[in-house]
Formats: structure tokens, sequence, C-alpha cells
């Protein structure tokens, strides 16, 4: 028992200390190293895999949509980013120039990609010259850099994994309808994937993206209570094409500019995925993502019998297409069981002689730690309905605490009271000025987070902040 | 006929010019096209479709033995490039410099990873303890740039996609049989997917990669005569352990250093696809790497049952697996013909109101041009040998051209008069002395390409070039 309270010790708890309990578990885990690059972070295996299985995912469903992958240069010269003016504004303080190519220092500079809008307009300027090549539907799986001041692993660091579709199309409608389109997946990719629920909404002026006309967004609420903004999807209209010359030949032979969208998601869902489900045990993976689905832990492994209906229980699952392995490591069960909560691994199997004997094991979910018998010779089925039902219930769970975590309030002093106190969303209404915006801000760290989707009653006919007439109900909180 | 014969002529021959017929596939099969940031290039989705398929393949056959994917930054400080002495001349005089960050310069220059043996070294010398964290098998998917001064796509630029395998063992025995066993999955991979046949082979000291102690090599015969060095694996011995001081504790509590390789593909594979199987006509595809591997084509689409029944073989198909799209579009048939030709789709079938009558539709391979009828109730049955059937042939076809233009040589005046008039690959014999390596390279252009593995019978006792006393053969070729 020693060695597995001091592997349990050794993670800080939430309560404690959040931000402290997130970093052991990233590298507990072995999610990350760091590395001697600052502000880079080297992601291992258990990390890697993960984002190997979100990637496989949501690539089949960009491609169900009609997206096609591509890859673009990750240098840009100086003078393309800055062709479109907000655009370059939003991204030049936080870029890394190259400055000399080989032993010579370069005519002119490039930036490493924060993010490639500028590049892809440069290649539709050259490929879409009529109706006929349009929409263009392309995306691109790779790493971009922005040079932030403070960092943490897979939140914010100065250069991450993510994907960035850009497509561009004939007409302001089909532009939107795929923004939203976008959206949707990511949305649903958030809630039946990582099993994390979002809010839909459309970004404000003051924190849309640089050179969009309209950004969306989905946030969800993390376990203290703070937002991440976990994807995003933006209509440039016809901005961009105006500043790039992006122009097709309609059926009536009219020259007109195209019509953009981007979006992009990126491995800070690895961080979403560790602050909405982990807990003072460790990870908590959602069976969909989880390299390792099943743990089988052989108990007494030496007894006759043993190590060979191990074996054929690990051979069952597969073959129903479970990632399943056995931890036949000479460590005692006590640590193997902590260890396989600390990585999170979705259901372990323990499965002795006595067991084996009466034909069962016996199954204890991560996310619960529900102990189940299950027959042998039903494992392999009855395992494959649990890991359904996790996904299931991971999501509710994390829906009912968000829910437990989001606050109408109507009067500044609540939402102040409400921002420091309760933790969460704040659901209040605002004037649709930027100066409300920027006192809130000012005044309690939070910002508005998204002005939600759909009907929504209004909470009160007066601004939270100034008391002016209310326009809009919006999400609020501290964010990451 | 107008515009599939100008579709068709607009090929340049490879007899002709075949640089320029390597261009004009690559442009008008639409795999990549020219970007603003010089030497640069940006994948298309033709092109990239057919990487991602490489990678699906090769990752799965990397797991297979044990790899383990992870992503490491993409820059490298200078202090840590220089660490190895060899490594860092090797790479020093072909990186790009980040001295930028932000609105600020770096107090320490970074480097874009031109390939990332000091990180990975960096990160060994963090993680490895004890021979219980031995071995290290790890991998990554990425980019990497070289500052080239001539560039082509695929073949040479500044920025291409690979994957990097770094590994570190506890004996050199060990290193040795990982370094030789992952050339193996790269000459197998090309065989089995690429229909490449390739010589298995060492790197010459003046070849080998900068830093390594053995550099093996796979090396393919283009159809032009040049030579493609096309998979690379090396053993560093510890030479790397003690630059980045990585040592381990064994069994008997002694520190040793770990032994290293590494190991890399590229998308220049590509590049060799187009030139071992491409002819006038445009790109061949080999099945296994095909995206699309059957373009189903209705003649006269508006009678009556053709779209139904082209449906319904595509259907028929995509139950089997294979890759299959139909030719819907307004263009005529021969015009399609002549696309799938350039495009390089492996297998079209022709389906008309009259071929539906008998029941039947009309197979052409796109290797042979070879026309045969099939059944349409057992046409899935029938595509899928027939797919079998060119992958097969295609690798026998190319390496029938191989080795028709593999020549034997035992004088310097033969050696001369080969390599200028019958381009291929040469066998000879050679001392061992460098100075022979530089003399054929300064008369002929050829470089040395491996020292072929196995009992190769002596061609000659003489070194091909001084004449003192052989001590290898040598396969020789221009190369790209």
């Amino acid at each position: 028992m020693e060695q597995e309270k001091k592997q349990v010790e050794a993670i800080t708890s939430m309560k404690e200390d959040f931000a402290q309990w997130y970093t052991d578990i990233v590298i507990k885990a072995e999610l990350t190293d760091y590395s001697s690059v600052k502000g880079c972070m080297v992601i291992k295996p258990a990390g890697y895999a993960i984002w190997e299985l979100i990637q496989k995912q949501l690539d089949e469903r960009f491609k169900e949509t009609g997206v096609e992958n591509v890859y673009m240069p990750m240098f840009i010269p100086e003078s393309l980013l800055e062709k479109e003016k907000d655009h370059v504004e939003g991204f030049a303080p936080e870029v890394a120039w190259v400055t000399q190519g080989g032993l010579e220092p370069l005519q002119e500079k490039l930036c490493v990609r924060p993010t490639s809008e500028t590049l892809f307009c440069d290649l539709y300027k050259n490929i879409v010259q009529s109706y006929r090549d349009l929409p263009k539907v392309y995306n691109q799986w790779c790493s971009v850099v922005r040079w932030e001041k403070t960092t943490r692993p897979f939140l914010r660091s100065r250069e991450f994994l993510w994907q960035e579709g850009h497509t561009a199309h004939a007409t302001a409608e089909e532009a939107e309808a795929r923004t939203i389109q976008m959206l949707d997946v990511y949305a649903n990719f958030c809630e039946e994937v990582l099993a994390i629920p979002v809010v839909r909404g459309q970004k404000t002026d003051k924190e849309k993206f640089a050179g969009a006309m309209a950004t969306y967004t989905i946030e969800a609420l993390m376990h203290d209570g703070k937002a991440l903004q976990s994807g995003t999807s933006h209509n440039f209209g016809d901005g961009f094409a105006k500043a790039f010359d992006i122009q097709y030949t309609d059926k009536d032979n009219k020259l007109s500019y195209v019509h953009q969208t981007s979006w992009g998601m990126t491995t800070r869902l690895i961080g979403a995925v560790i602050m909405v489900h982990g807990d003072d045990r460790g990870l908590k993976l959602p069976p969909r993502i989880a390299p390792t689905q099943v743990v089988i832990i052989p108990i007494m492994p030496n007894k006759e019998g043993v190590m060979e209906n191990a074996k054929k229980l690990a051979d069952s699952l597969k073959a129903k297409g479970i990632r399943v392995k056995i931890d036949d490591s000479d460590k005692r069960p006590g640590f193997k069981y902590s260890e396989q909560e600390m990585r999170g691994f979705p259901v372990r199997l323990e499965i002795g002689p006595k067991d084996i004997e009466r034909g069962v094991c016996v199954a204890v979910r991560r996310d619960t730690l529900e102990k189940s018998e299950m027959t042998l010779d039903g494992a392999a089925d009855s395992t494959a309905e649990l890991l359904d039902t996790i996904q299931k219930d991971m999501l509710e769970a994390a829906r009912a605490h968000r829910d437990a975590h989001t606050y109408e309030v109507t009067t500044y002093d609540e939402f102040v009271d409400t921002i420091n106190n309760k933790p969460g969303f704040i659901k209040a209404m605002w004037c649709g000025d930027q100066a409300c915006e920027d006192k809130i801000k000012e005044d309690t760290a939070a910002t508005s987070r998204c002005i939600p989707f759909g009907d929504h009653k209004a909470i009160s006919d007066k601004c939270v902040c100034c008391g002016r007439p209310a326009k809009k109900l919006v999400y609020w909180g501290r964010a990451y």
C-alpha cells in the first residue's frame, strides 16, 4: 500500500490548487514533458495517442462534409501577412520571424505561420477563376506558432498542433452556412467524442478573430468554473477576397468576390478533457479517445491458468475492436489500480484464480469507481456496453456540473459577487457597448464568452453593467 | 476529340524532356502548386491524399514493431544544435534561423528543425535513467526545413513532410538490429505498397548522415535512369549519447551510455512514384496508394438505367472497400478517359446502355491500357482482383526496368561511357578510398549510392577508378 499511496498522494488535490493539480496530471500521466525550447512542449506517447484519436475522428467528420486536406508552407512572407489590415494587427505582435536562411540574411523576412488565412488566400487567388471552381473546402493539420508570454501545456504554448479549415464560396449565404455547419461539427464532436457539453454562440466584436466579419465559438466549462474556448468558426465575408483580389466569373460571366470562412480546433482540447473530467485520482478519459480503453490486471499471475485466461479475455475484447492491454508487470495489484486511475483508462478488469474458478472477472469503472462482475464468456459484450455507458455518463456528469455552475444575474453587485465566490458561467444581459465589456473585464477579469444561439428569454431588460436598455443575453466567465 | 488531344498533348513527352514531363505531371495532375514562399510547395488535395495513404500504411507497419508517436518542438536552440560536432557541421549551412519572437529579438536564436536528433537526445537525457526505461522507440510525423538553393516539387524543397524515428537502446547490438529492422520496413513498404523495387545497402563514409556511425539506405531507379535515395536508417552508436550525456544504470547498477538510431522517409516518395511508374499519358498510381482506385464513367448517362446502374456498381465496389468515384460531370467520355489516365487512377469502368443490356461493364487498366469485360454481378470481385494484379504487375514492370538498366562495368572508360549513354545503376568495384569517389563524382556527376547488402560476387579484383585492389562492390549512379 505504500507505493500506491505515494502515487495517489503525489497529485495535488483540485481544491487545494487547481493549477498545480493540472500540472501534476499532465506530467504524471506522461502526457507532456518540458522541452529546452522555452514555451514549447514535448507531447509524449500517452498524450500524442489521444491527439491521434481526436484527429482521426474529427477528420472523418470533416470528410463526410466534403472537406479535402492539403498542406501549405509554414512560412508567410511579411508582405503577404500585411495584406489584410485587421488581420496583421491582430497577429504581428505575437509571431516569430525567420530572418536568415542558410548562411545568408533573407531579403524579406518570413513569419512562422500563426494561422494561414493569407496563404490560402494567395492560393485561392491563383486557382479560383470560375464558379465551376467553387466551393473550395480545404483543411490542413499542422502546427502553428504564437509567441505567448505565459504558457501552460496544451492550454497556451508557443507552438501547438491544430487543424485549420479555409473555404471559399460563391455566395455570402453559402459561406455563412459553412461557418455554422463546421461549428456544429465541432459541438457534436465535443459532446459525442470528448463527452464535453458546449455552449454555441457568437463572439462580440471585441472578442472576434482578427479580420473576421463574425466569429462563432463553442465554450466549455472546466471543473474549476473557468471557461475554455474550445473551437471557433469565422465568416470573413468578402473582406479577405477584396484584400487579396480573389474573384471568379459567375454563370452570367460577371466578376464577383468569393466569400470565405475558416475554422480551427487545437491540442488545447486535451487540456479541456483533463479539466472537465479529471479528479484527484488523476485523468479520466472518455472511451472514444482513450488509447487504452481497458487494462486487464491479472491477480496472482503465476498461479496456473491466470495469464492464459487474461490473454483469452484480452483477445475476446480485441476481437470486438476494444483497445485493451494486459498489465503483466511485476508491480503489485494495488499499484496497478492507482496507475490505471492516474492514467484515466476507462475500465480495468481484475482477474484472479478465484474469479476464474467461478468463470467471472471484476470490472471497475474509472468514472464512478463502481465495481461489477462479468462472466468471462460474456465479458467482451459486457465491456463494450460498459464503455458506451461510461461515454454517455461522462457527458451527463459534465453537463450536470456545467448546469449547476451556470448562474443568471441581473445586477452588477451580484455579478461581481458570483464571479468571485461561485466560479462558473454567468448569464447576464448586455447593452451591446464595448465599454461595458471593458469595465467588466477590468473589474472582474471576466470576459464575454458568447452570445448564445437560439431563443433565450431575457433575464432583465437592463444591461448588467450600465443599466441602459439591454440588447443581448451574454455568457460571461473567467477563461483560460 | 479536340479537348482530349489537347489534354494529352499538354504533357511534354518523357523522352523529349524528362524534367519538364515531371513538372507537367505534378501540375496537371494537381498534386502541388507553386506558393509565394520561394522553394516551398503547396500540396493540393490530389497530392496530399496520396501522402495520407502513405502515412497510414507506413504508420501501421511502425506500430507493429512497437513504435510510439510523439511531437517535439519545431525549434532548436543554437546551443543544442551545436552539441554534436559532425551533426552541426552537416546541417548549419542549410538551416533557417528565427531571430525575433513577437516584437523582441531573441536572446538565443532558434533554428527551424532540419531534423530532430538533438531534441530527442535532450528528451532522452531527461527521461532515461534505468535499463527499465529502455528501449525508447519514438517517431514523429512533421515537416522539416532545409534551405536548399535549387528546388523541385516533392524531390527537393525548403520545407517537406516526413517521419523521423529516434530510438535509444541499452546495447550496440540492439541499436544495430533496430537500424536494419526499420530499413527492412522501408524496403518492404516500397515494394509492397509503392510497387517500387529497391536496393538495400550501406552508405560510404562520404555519403553517410552527419553524426552517424553507419547509414543504411534504400535506392530506387527512376524511369530516366537516375537514382533516388528513398529512405535512410542511421546507427549513431553512442556518439550522440556521449555528446548529450545520456546514461542509464544497468542491472548491475553500472552507468552506461545508450545506443541510438534514427530513420526517415519523406514526401519525396511521391516524386519516386511519379518517376518510376508514370508515362506520357500521365501519372500511374499503384492501387494501394491511389486515393481513387476506380473511376466509373457512365456512357450516355441520360439514357434510362445508366446512372442507376453506375451507382449500383459503385456501391458494390465500396462494399468491398474499394475507393471508387463516378465521373458524372458533363465532359465527354473521351475527355474523361484522358483525365483518368492523367491522374493515374488504376482502373476505369465504362458502363453504357449496350453494356447494361448485356449485364456487363468494360474495365480499362491504367498500367497496361488493357481492356476487359466484367459481368455487373461479378464486377466487385473482379475489380478487387484486378487491383491486386495491377499492384503486382506494376512492381514487376518496375523491377524489369530497373534490372534492364543496371550495368556491371570493370574499367573506367566503360564507367564513363555507360553513365553518359546508358543511364541507370552501375555496379562496379571500389578500393574504399574517398579520393576515387571524389574523382568519379567530378568526372561523371555520379555518386556511390550504396554498398549492397548480401553476398555479391566480385565483378573484378580492381577498383574501377584507380585500379588498386578492390574492397567492395558499389552501386553508382547520378541521383536526384
